[in-house]
């Protein structure tokens, strides 16, 4: 075990990749791991980059880590997004944007399942993030659709949270933006290239002048045309000011106790089978007893308290 | 209490909007006309409608209702949707395709604020989905926008799922499609007017070819333009016959399940503030302690085993 937190911290691929997997199947082992990391982690910026899908979202990641191996960094790459290229074997899609990517060393990519998993996604993002961090990666970029309560929790966990909008995605598209107003710290305008680019911009910054954050910082709206790599460095210019400027202590107390949240939720429910709730499912279903009695009695027979 | 029950089971509108506040609040009373009023449910045929923002879910919604209430059905709809037009404060965008209904108290709307709140919204959703079935609601549409895990989660706790989709929003979506397939009982292709629509439904075909189900149940995709009411009469009578088709039993019971295990996360949690979580997030931002000594620490406090 020692040995296998000694590997990570010294950058051995392997020890990485099979660490990352028992996080993701949070293995006793893989927690007695990150305990034993703990400690040195800390060092990375952890980016969060959210939005609709179709905003270009991983064309946006993928550019940010071109960039960032410019300058000779380790990255690693979480996406938390069912739509995202290169989440796992259910993908229809292009898987070309990230390819470039694969045979970099200095570009970890993992994707964390979400369909049909019940919870501990944010936990486990988290985690993975954190033995990434203890491996020396200098920059994560956490990739999640911005529309899910647990998407936008995740996004909250990162050091710095960039929402990517297009223009000419309609209301629906805004009314999101409305919904995660609150969690952005950059604003990427992508596709600005198409017609409305203006407009959404007028749109944020009036949305942004109703608003008012207690750090009382304005985030900025950078244009870019991710595909065509416009605009990625100055979003990476933003994305470092803003992680410059406002006092990192606070927003890192708030992100551990969600953080620690989350992981409590997790273990609570470790208690229970899903068995044990199938059962109880029976009676409940045809009205034999209540849901909130059940629940009641199964919380006695666990817990005092 | 009592009292309310009654009023809520003979079709008192004051004391079920009133009831409908105090389940989204969950206060203690709510807890407890719950209890009481949940004899009275399993009657409601309950319609999870998912979908990827933009699909046009809440038009279709709009559209069922308008259909369901012309065969003088009660109609309950339940918005989880940060985009949907008969949210909150915060939507920027076209509340009209709703307004129509808010002068017939034969359809009760309410929506679920998932912005900001922390957890939860599942297991309200259901309760408020149970208020509306002991008022009497024959029909309750639950709309949910199908990317986030809580989403899918709560589409899961219908008895119809109906995945809504649109040709021409690219491979971000056909991805996300991926990702709810095995929750759709009906597909809805809507926007059926637009170019691709032949080539979506080929896609979609195609992949449920690939999948099968437990219950042998082969989805159906519907074509509608529910903006004109096209296909919204098809759409319903699939949903209808999946209903009377595929046994409910078990479906139920696995429904229960789910949502015993969704109240069971919030009960749990509920010991603990965020407060004490803050506290301890301090000594783990600082390095002090790590995250997992923290949660052991925190639940051995709490509880035994």
């Amino acid at each position: 075990m020692e040995n296998w937190a000694q590997r990570i911290r010294s950058g051995d691929l392997r020890a990485l990749a099979r660490a990352a997997t028992a996080v993701e199947d949070r293995t006793p082992a893989s927690q007695e791991l990150l305990r034993e990391l703990f400690p040195y982690t800390g060092r990375a910026l952890n980016i969060g980059i959210t939005g609709a899908p179709g905003a270009g979202k991983s064309t946006l990641v993928s550019q940010l880590a071109r960039t960032l191996r410019l300058e000779d960094l380790q990255v690693g790459i979480i996406a938390v997004d069912p739509s995202s290229p290169y989440s796992g074997g259910a993908i229809l899609g292009d898987r070309i944007r990230m390819q470039v990517h694969y045979s970099d060393p200095g570009v970890f990519i993992r994707s964390m399942a979400t369909r049909g998993s019940l919870g501990g996604v944010a936990a486990a993002t988290s985690d993975l993030a954190l033995l990434l961090d203890a491996a020396g990666r200098d920059v994560i970029l956490i990739e999640t659709v911005g529309v899910g309560q647990d998407e936008v929790e995740i996004a909250r966990l990162a050091d710095v949270t960039v929402v990517v909008l297009v223009p000419g995605m309609g209301d629906d598209v805004q009314a999101i933006k409305a919904g995660i107003m609150e969690i952005a710290d950059v604003f990427v305008i992508n596709k600005a290239d198409h017609p409305g680019a203006e407009r959404l911009e007028r749109e944020v910054k009036a949305a942004l002048e109703l608003a008012r954050r207690p750090d009382e910082w304005t985030p900025p709206i950078v244009r870019t045309v991710a595909s065509e790599g416009q605009g990625v460095t100055e979003a990476l210019s933003e994305i470092r000011r803003f992680y410059n400027t406002v006092p990192r202590s606070r927003r890192t107390i708030e992100n551990w106790a969600l953080r620690l949240r989350e992981m409590m939720k997790d273990r609570l429910l470790e208690r229970f089978s899903f068995e044990e709730f199938r059962a109880a499912a029976r009676d409940v279903a045809a009205r034999r007893r209540d849901p909130y009695s059940v629940i009641d009695e199964l919380l006695g027979e666990r817990t005092r308290n």
